[in-house]
């Protein structure tokens, strides 16, 4: 963490100083709906003191329990660049292992233990996969919201009814108990979930099927005799369905999703009239020999298995940049068991944010919004039919098995760590991300997929920390130069090159007076041990002066962790070339250059930066 | 973290139930202060509904700067049990390495670096050593007591004048802003720093000498070519004398100690009149041909380096057990550059908080208190001495160098790194500490030494660990039970013959009704690999049913962990004969037993329990 750097300011560093927005300017971005994908974008936009954000939901108040607990590795990375994620480490159970059940081929009506396997894959992140109820994750958004410069606050009670756009912005009507209340702004976004009406608004439909077959899910407090009830656990039945057990946090909470009844085709799993105790009786015949004795029952709810997606996220038209947007759940809907709509969701807003703020602080042309729907409902599509095989395959009859043979659901749970991982999202070429020309230079930061983190230690203090890390919701782009082969001197004046030949490129797209780094943040990462050069020999991009008191910023220039496998091994980046990977707001890698190659880095900036 | 034990309950964890404590009832335990001491004991005492303490403190409200910002491995892994050492963690600066300086042998008048040590030796604690302005550790202890089940809050304004012990408590005389203030409690502890008011009301004094030297200590934002900012580094200067950086939290402040004049034998510092322009001129003298340019002070100090300690923690007098403390500073004072003074002080209060905890609940006899001053005095003793080494070395000429032979305060340095990093401390033999006899059945646990954690994988759910970290602020002891050597099943039938025992020994000091491990924890590490045993196997002491809902406690019992090495080749267990490893409230090896002496090990606890 970095702060004091405008001067000491005693307290909460997380606590950042008010900025002072008049009420009566006119809104940039109305966010509809405070759940996930809503309070990741007000949470990322409530660090903006030049952007003025509302954000409006239906409910009365914070929500308190139910609904999704899956937090995939990748949304822990982004939940470091927010600055929880040691919170949500610290609170939430992690998914170390799965196991899996089937029926005993000598007696199929009890279960037994077939087959056990790590949940996330080694070196896949330095994250863990962890279970935290919805509810703590919102809390954790909040509270970045209630730090920020803006002291953003949800305004609860207010339903979206309708909205209208016009040559200059968007309006919208709301209900704020019972009374219409009208707001303006440039924006709109749609976190209004599954039955979205600003989906409806814009006149964009959830196409998709239903799998007709009802599933309940419950939160309990209970005791049993099943020994895998802290683990993750896929349970097949011979006869009376599958159990996906998902342990929660705080040690004694646990989640079951319960197979129920096939649904005929014109019924809704509403019409069953399903209870509580229907769900626990028929996750005891699932489980049996063994029993659960439920002492309480935080939170349940049923559910039909349905996939749905919505073929644009905004409202674009001919000749018209979009102005409104749909995220989340407004888009696209899963089965909850492949714990991915939260992740997906919370993903789409963090795709949405960056570009909202370059194009409001003026940085980026209005263009830029459309690649929002362009890349997300494309990753939407790919987790849809990922989640019609996964639910398929749930809800399968077991097979006879023969010997050890791990089930089939087991199988395409290890191939398919990484998509349940979040970290397989892959966004196509576009003018946010390169061709894959210059892959080879390090075939470990694959183009278009997220930035994949390797430790290093800082030059200037030795510190041992992830590379990755030094990305905060501050919408900058990285540029990570990694030096060729070559004595310590050697790769410094590389450095000092490299800075003299950005000068321009850079200058160009940073605002006069502000920081050397406030639109693009300059690192560098040294092949070299930290103990052959100091940090007052780097060139001043990679030891800025800066802030009210010009100070210099020690935090830029990296090495390979001693302790550790060396992250060009590890990346595979070219030891004799070196490279500069450039990574955008989100994380995501956009291109790979020559270390020597400002000009083509200079051109893929000009697509999406305005010259000053 | 375990939670929703006793239901399910929403909102943040961390805000514990507030208990309903009646504002007329007697005060159990009065406070003199809120520093590092005081702080420490308030949070301590305020998880407990059943024990009234209120925490006075002359000044208007938290302290915002300044003052002591070391903080050990140890009193980390201290903030563990507090629940608070990831944010530290996330906020301080992490003290990797320090460097070292002295004058060029070419050219005397400038300073060349001269060495560099790594800070904390590997494997002596699972906690880095950070630094932490000591205004931040404060706010987190106020965090924990706002968050604790009495909402337990500082009463700012309040300066003890006086104090009376009679036969049933202690009555105070306050002054309130001008007014007079009386408050009775059974305890009263004096945390009130130096110049302690209640060390005098009790008769003690604080006895030492001075050094006669003047130093400086300031806060600054500053630019500078002195390469090692960023790194502690010591620096000695031909003849101007001695730096010490420490850099601070947040990647820009740094704090630097400067060695001013020597005061001559009858004249004190204040006396100097020395301005922070002065510590800056001194600090640009020694550092040549380096130079600092400040440009805030934060904060800045000058004193005098002494040592000074009171014979004596407490009021006890003939055949009278004591019912006034006094802790930290009021005890004990160190020069500020060993970074000892909030790490000892912090100490005291965790050795004293569940003392006080153990008589007040009824648990234990009024004579346990006397092991407060006994153990902490000659812990302050050791540490008195050390620092006064230190602080000779510190303000030594420069030696004559030969070669690149590193400095003797470097020497001294890597040495003494053990009693910087606080896990030296070693209580003498005692009813709290058993002697050495049984020491070879874990020679990695040393009798009378801070536990040392190692890493284990929780059988009931796959979660990596530290087995240390199980210890919480809730005044209860454990026991470790290491198996011995034989096939899973065998390991777990000495585990169920080991409860069988356990249960008289324990149930004669665990109240009625109360959880089975409401007063003594027990916990067992199985030398197999956690898939070949299932938690539900365990005895009921081991997976015990717990609280309103008796739901079982699912932690209690750990296997190596086989990603890393072994704990039982790191902490040197006997493997033959595994054993039982007694651990008191303040984490602190009370003693080694057979596995299967059960006997030996209840004559320890019936010493420190009474029976119910
Ligand atoms: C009952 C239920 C159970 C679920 N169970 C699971 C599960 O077990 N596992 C799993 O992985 N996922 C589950 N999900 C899905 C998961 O919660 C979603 O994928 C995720 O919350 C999507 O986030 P979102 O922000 O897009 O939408 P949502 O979380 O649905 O948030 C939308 C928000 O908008 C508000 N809103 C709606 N309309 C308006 C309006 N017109 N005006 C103002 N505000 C509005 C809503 O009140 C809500 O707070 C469940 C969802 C529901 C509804
Ligand atoms: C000016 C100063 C500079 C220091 N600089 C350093 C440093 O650079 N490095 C370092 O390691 N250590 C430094 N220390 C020492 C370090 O702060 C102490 O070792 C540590 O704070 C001891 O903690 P404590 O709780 O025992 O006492 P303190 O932190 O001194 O706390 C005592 C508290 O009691 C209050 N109090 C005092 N008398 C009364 C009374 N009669 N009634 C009510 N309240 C009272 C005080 O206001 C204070 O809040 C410094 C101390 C001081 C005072």
């Amino acid at each position: 963490m970095q702060y004091h750097d405008n001067g000491f300011r005693p307290g909460d560093p997380d606590l950042k100083p008010a900025s002072h927005q008049d009420p009566g300017d006119p809104l940039d971005v109305l966010i509809v709906g405070a759940g996930p994908a809503g309070l990741t974008l007000a949470a990322y936009l409530a660090g903006f003191p030049g952007i003025r954000t509302a954000i409006v939901e239906r409910k009365s108040g914070p929500m308190e329990k139910g609904q999704a607990d899956g937090v995939s590795c990748r949304s822990m990375e982004m939940f470091q660049t927010f600055g929880f994620v040691e919170s949500v480490k610290r609170e939430a159970y992690w998914v170390n292992e799965a196991t899996f059940w089937k029926p005993d081929p000598d007696n199929p009506a009890a279960i037994v233990r077939n087959g056990r396997v790590q949940d996330v894959e080694d070196g896949l992140s330095e994250m863990p996969h962890v279970i935290l109820n919805q509810a703590r994750v919102h809390d954790m958004y909040l509270n970045v919201m209630r730090n920020s410069p803006t002291r953003l606050e949800p305004l609860y009670d207010r339903q979206l009814v309708d909205l209208k756009r016009d040559a200059s912005g968007v309006t919208v009507t709301l209900d704020h108990n019972g009374q219409s209340e009208v707001m303006r702004a440039k924006y709109v976004v749609g976190c209004d979930g599954a039955r979205s009406n600003v989906r409806r608004a814009i006149g964009r439909t959830l196409e998709g099927d239903s799998a007709h077959q009802a599933w309940g899910v419950m939160d309990v407090l209970c005791n049993t005799d099943f020994p895998d009830v802290r683990f993750k656990s896929l349970i097949q039945s011979a006869n009376e369905g599958t159990v996906l057990v998902i342990p929660r946090e705080g040690g004694y909470l646990v989640r079951l999703y319960v197979e129920m009844d096939k649904l005929s085709p014109d019924e809704r799993v509403s019409q069953r009239d399903l209870t509580a105790e229907d769900l626990i009786a028929a996750a005891n015949r699932i489980l049996a020999p063994y029993s659960i004795d439920v002492a309480e029952v935080a939170w349940w709810s049923v559910y039909e298995i349905g996939q749905r997606l919505t073929d644009c996220f905004d409202d674009r038209a001919e000749g018209q940049d979009p102005r409104v947007f749909i995220a989340g759940d407004a888009c696209h809907t899963h089965s909850p068991k492949a714990g991915q709509g939260m992740n997906v969701s919370m993903g789409d807003a963090f795709n949405l944010g960056w570009k909202l703020v370059s194009v409001l602080l003026g940085r980026s042309d209005e263009t830029l919004l459309r690649s929002y729907s362009d890349e997300r409902q494309a990753v939407a599509q790919t987790l849809i039919d990922f989640d019609e095989e996964w639910a398929r395959i749930m809800s399968a009859a077991p097979e006879t098995q023969e010997g050890d043979s791990a089930p089939r659901f087991q199988q395409y749970f290890i191939e398919h760590g990484r998509y349940t991982a979040g970290v397989s999202v892959r966004y196509n070429p576009s003018a946010l991300t390169a061709g894959d020309g210059k892959q080879h230079l390090a075939t470990g930061f694959p183009i278009g997929m997220r930035f994949h983190s390797a430790p290093v230690v800082r030059l200037a203090d030795g510190k041992p920390l992830h590379l990755g890390h030094v990305q905060k919701t501050d919408s900058r782009w990285v540029i990570f130069a990694f030096t060729a082969k070559g004595k310590p001197e050697e790769q410094l004046s590389q450095l000092h090159s490299l800075c003299s030949e950005l000068d321009p490129v850079l200058a160009r797209i940073t605002p006069n007076g502000a920081d050397l780094d406030a639109v693009i943040d300059l690192r560098a990462v040294l092949q070299c041990h930290h103990h052959n050069l100091d940090i007052t020999q780097m060139p001043d991009r990679l030891f800025p002066p800066k802030g009210r008191l010009a100070l210099r910023d020690y935090e830029k220039v990296f090495c390979p962790d001693p302790a550790g496998e060396d992250l060009f091994d590890l990346r595979g980046i070219d030891r004799e070339r070196g490279c500069l990977v450039l990574v955008r707001p989100d994380q995501y890698v956009a291109g790979l250059f020559e270390l020597t190659d400002t000009e083509s880095l200079g051109r893929m900036l000009n697509g999406v930066f305005k010259a000053i």
